[in-house]
């Protein structure tokens, strides 16, 4: 079996952990490869619900801690999928798992991409290699797969709300069930986070909330919120629960496993926490406690569950837990691609070379680029600096890059404000997030008309992560605010110019582009200023004589299905000489171009089709519908027959993103039946 | 001239208030009634601009506040308008203008309904009569309106956002200039506040954040955070601040004025504070202090101005301050109407007598008559109980009504929680405000398809408060996401019936219905459950034969404005004899009656116009378009002419619900002249 470089340092590290302070309990195995065989497992194999875990001794549980991990990791090397933050929460699973009764009580998580212990313990053993796969389990927990997935999730910050509902639900008909949250300290940033606590409080709800601090969203944890859990964890104290449920001030037993923290270790005589957020809002606080014990889980659990009113138990985890690699290296091991069949190695997402660049490198260039030539340029992002593709921005322009951690709403804000001062701020943002901060892009800017540019990047159908990160909704919500310009690229260097398009352009401007890489368009120099609200015709096919004419109106990634839709039509013999095609790259959702409009029914189009990888309701088809409609003066003579092929009014469920585009008849095949349905 | 019964009593409490221990420098007039002419101020008079105060003495200033509370007393008698909360930060508008040099330096204030001192001070003295009035003074802070306000604002909780964006680029671009953010404590609730503290702290930014503390938000404030303030103003001490700027703790003067919080008081003996929220996030804090005494506040706020790094200075003011009445009811006080030109008696808007029922009254109706038969009904509201008639539930059903403070992300996922335990939670929201739960309506309802009703209020044009709280987005944010159902009722009986009959149906649903009264149609008993989707013919007027058939296609409230459009037409000699008209009440955006379109269609419909109170763009009308272009089998053969009648694509200044429809073109004569077009 080779080894990487990258795993044998980690191996190294393994054995030094493993000969220093680490406590008894706490002995579970570190691994430094992924297995390729399914591991063996013969506790993990009797567990086909979490009932069968009740019979287990505190050896037990701390045993099929290192089989659950093992499992995994093997399963994960099988399927892909999200990784750290698993890892770091078996011990956490297991413990709650044991001592609580689901699916009777509640158990909520955040974010969800670390319930694959979960889903393992909950009866789903067997199928988590099918994890992210068509008609496998989903990435996240969802109701419709589970009666222990209590709520569906795939975005940050929701299970205190959650959970707090089923609370407030439960106590209102009398039912004893307990529900528990768990909540990360990257997704507490998120506002509606302390929006629940707040509410917690003052509802005075039977809640426990369970914080797994492990020092990091997804890059790394910012703010004040996470100096304020530093501070709790560099006092040296903790905050223990007594056998009568209280709290209690003691000197925390050393954890030397966990030191990234102890860069500012303060020294401190007398028994002193510095003030307490939690305490201060009014939840009784108990931790830090290490969150890999399983036995001191389930004391601290165990009497947590008995104290009335909102508790917060905060625990100490290490994102990767368990695997030395990505202990050393939790963001890039965030998420893992499948072992390649011939190779040892493990994937990492980020290294895998590809041909081209993905549109988020594009959006990471254009940065850099312009950054050089304008020193107004501000950047922020929302805790997405890497899936954003800003690592190299950020080294450059450190002054000039703001990651404002999990906190869309104030992210889109923040710009505004930014924009009074004269300087350009640019908001990059996934468009399923925009969706956080969709009442700001309204007040704060558009309302405003502030030079702000929102690049918005895994636009369209986004393939394993599913309905939850699909961004298929932003033509409709954006198009109907006032003041608001939308491009959408057809590649990746229309990509690169029309962020430079909307970055000249003073206003609220939105750049959509998808996920992943485009059709692999070379970038051109030096950066353009497009006109806006100008389409381009891509191409004519067919006999300019022929009784059909067909113009194909295609929005962003849809260009190059609509070209690809139009060949293939323009060689069927049954179309090929009744039909000429024009297919149009329409480039901006809003403005429409409606001069070119106007061009295509003067020269007699007959037929219409708009393409776009969103819902078709309110989508820029329905832009074109309008203004057809409305406004078009060629229109009221000439009245060709319009379809509009987008997604349909459903949530797409994950697969590949091809699968996805299959599904909702995007694919070159599907295009091409319905445009065959709308010629004959 | 007559008094009130109320304002007699609160002169007796303004007597006692003055006689008790109000220190001296507090000292300022307390009124009894609202002057009906314009008071003598000669110290206001000579304001034309901040600069102009910086010659005044402290002595000066405090007697500015007399006269500035006086003006806005009369002013806001003469125009009506937001009343508590600019009474409530009199002495801090004028301290903040004397210390900080604007507009250099940045005031931000939050909301934004309490800045009609602040506009009085920067130059708008003799407009303010105006305010709220079509082309008159905004009731907010816009930044078209004046260099002095910098950032617009209308929504809650957004100011320490904006002002850290203001913050960052200046320090960015080297300028020196303070920004000082005004929060209340009822919008310190709403998660971006939050947000935007921790992303302070990171960014180690120079900013002062006032936290104006008057105990309640529009209703009462409530919550975690509330009980936080609360007991930093009852510990009895106070974090002052040293000459150095350093905070220094020390026992608080005592400020009997202030007894509201004494309630739970507590007695210490040594110097304590409990757990200090802002503190443990990273701000330097000082306060509370009394934010009526105007020499208190130039000596905090000049001091917390050197401080480096964010800063919090909490005061504490009474909102209505000033005006006994408003003292005695803030609430009721919170806006009020013009004064009547025959009577002496301030007109409070909730007690002004309406011959209909409000749509809100309709909502609280219907919500006490069903939770009576059904004790499933569980209702939400963010903060807003009385602006959505939820009083005499709330006083009927406590234990099934949940006020969750600002918050309205969390008030949407709450609703999501409880749904999964068989409760049926209904979220009453502003249209305005759904806008801040946008992503929590997709992503933990909509997706999961889980059973909760959204009553949607101020739903269209709102009129004096503008375009900051149109609800116009809604029919385009809303009908893309699968699985939703949106009923828009055309009067108050079938708003009722439509709230019966979404709450019937399992799954996500929306009423969406307008601010004010309607037609005043009287409520019919017992709740009807309509068929879902399905339209009503309102009436059918002219020829049978006649050469052209217009349909006019309403929504919502637009069909009593279709209604007397298309009699109008109909008696109109050009078109009477030559058109037939069908006037549809649609009832739904979605699912839309397309059985009924059909018919229309195969009937021989020449002309259909689509109406809503809602943008154009991605409203009901374009549903309208999307399923006649897509789907339907007879517009294939049979096409009429299509207009989409709506609000045009521009927000939509302020002025009275009437002036904004005609300017709209949706009065009316507005739609006659435009349906004549379609027809023409």
């Amino acid at each position: 079996m080779q080894q990487s470089p990258h795993s044998l340092q980690s191996q190294s590290l393994f054995a030094s952990a493993v000969d220093s302070a680490v406590p008894l309990s706490n002995l579970q195995q570190t691994y430094a490869v992924i297995p390729r065989e399914r591991p063996y497992t013969p506790l993990l194999d009797r567990v086909d619900s979490p009932a069968d875990l009740k019979a287990f001794s505190t050896a037990d549980l701390i045993a099929l801690a290192d089989e659950l991990r093992l499992f995994v990791l093997y399963s994960a090397g099988q399927s892909g999928g999200h990784f750290g933050a698993n890892l770091g929460v078996i011990e956490l699973t297991i413990a709650l798992h044991y001592l609580l009764d689901a699916p009777q009580d509640q158990i909520v998580w955040d974010v969800g991409h670390q319930a694959y212990a979960h889903k393992v313990l909950t009866g789903r053993r067997d199928r988590l290699g099918t994890i992210r796969s068509k008609a496998g389990l989903t990435a996240f927990p969802e109701r419709a797969e589970s009666v222990y997935d209590t709520f569906g999730v795939g975005h940050s910050s929701t299970s205190i709300s959650a959970g707090l509902g089923m609370s407030l639900a439960l106590r209102y008909q009398g039912r004893a069930q307990t529900v528990a949250c768990i909540i990360g300290d990257g997704a507490m940033t998120g506002g509606m986070a302390f929006e629940a606590m707040n509410d917690a409080v003052q509802q005075d709800a039977d809640l426990m909330v369970i914080l797994n601090d492990n020092d990091m969203s997804i890059s790394c944890s910012i703010g004040g919120f996470s100096r304020h859990l530093a501070m709790l964890w560099e006092s040296g104290y903790q905050v223990d629960i007594s056998d009568a449920g209280e709290p209690i001030l003691c000197r925390r037993p050393d954890m030397q496993a966990f030191d990234r923290r102890k860069r500012h270790k303060k020294q401190r005589d007398v028994p002193q926490l510095e003030d307490n957020l939690f305490k201060a809002i009014g939840f009784t606080y108990f931790g830090p406690f290490d969150g890999h014990n399983i036995p001191e889980l389930l004391r601290v659990l165990s009497l947590a569950k008995q104290v009335k009113g909102p508790v917060l138990v905060h625990i100490y985890t290490t994102k990767g837990k368990g695997f030395a690699p990505a202990e050393l290296d939790p963001v890039g091991y965030h998420a893992i691609g499948s072992l390649p069949a011939e190779d040892d190695a493990p994937k990492i997402e980020k290294a895998a070379a590809k041909p081209s660049l993905k549109y988020s490198q594009v959006f990471g260039q254009f940065l850099c680029d312009k950054a050089v030539q304008d020193n107004k340029l501000l950047a922020i992002t929302p805790a997405m600096e890497e899936g954003s593709g800003m690592i190299e921005f950020a080294r450059q322009f450190p002054e000039r890059f703001f990651d404002v951690a999990i906190a869309e709403q104030h992210a889109v804000t923040l710009a505004g404000g930014m924009a009074t001062q004269g300087v350009k701020p640019i908001v990059a943002i996934y468009s399923t997030f925009l969706q956080r901060g969709y009442d700001q892009l309204i007040h704060d800017v558009a309302l405003q008309n502030l030079d702000v540019m929102f690049a918005i990047d895994r636009a369209g159908l986004v393939g394993e992560d599913g309905a939850t990160h699909a961004g298929v909704f932003d033509f409709a919500f954006l198009r109907c605010v006032p003041n608001m310009m939308i491009a959408a690229p057809k590649d990746e260097n229309e990509c690169y110019h029309l962020l430079n398009t909307c970055y000249e352009y003073q206003g609220c401007t939105a750049v959509r582009y998808p996920r992943g890489v485009g059709t692999g368009a070379t970038i051109t120099q030096p950066a353009q200023t497009y006109n806006i609200g100008k389409a381009v015709i891509e191409s004519v096919l067919g006999e300019k004589d022929a009784p059909k004419k067909l113009a194909l109106l295609a929005f962003g990634t849809m260009v190059a299905t609509a070209q690809q839709a139009a060949e293939m039509i323009a060689k069927s013999p049954l179309l090929a000489s009744s039909c000429q095609l024009h297919v149009v790259n329409m480039r901006w959702v809003k403005p429409l171009d409606t001069t070119l409009l106007e061009q295509l029914l003067l020269q007699g189009v007959t037929h219409i089709a708009t393409l776009e990888e969103h819902t078709i309701m309110g989508g820029a088809g329905s832009a074109v519908n309008e203004y057809l409609l409305n406004d078009s003066a060629a229109f009221k003579n000439h009245r060709p027959a319009i379809c509009n092929i987008g997604i349909p009014d459903r949530f797409v469920a994950h697969g590949s993103q091809s699968e996805q585009w299959a599904d909702c008849g995007l694919d070159v095949e599907g295009v091409v039946n319905q445009l065959q349905q709308l010629l004959s």
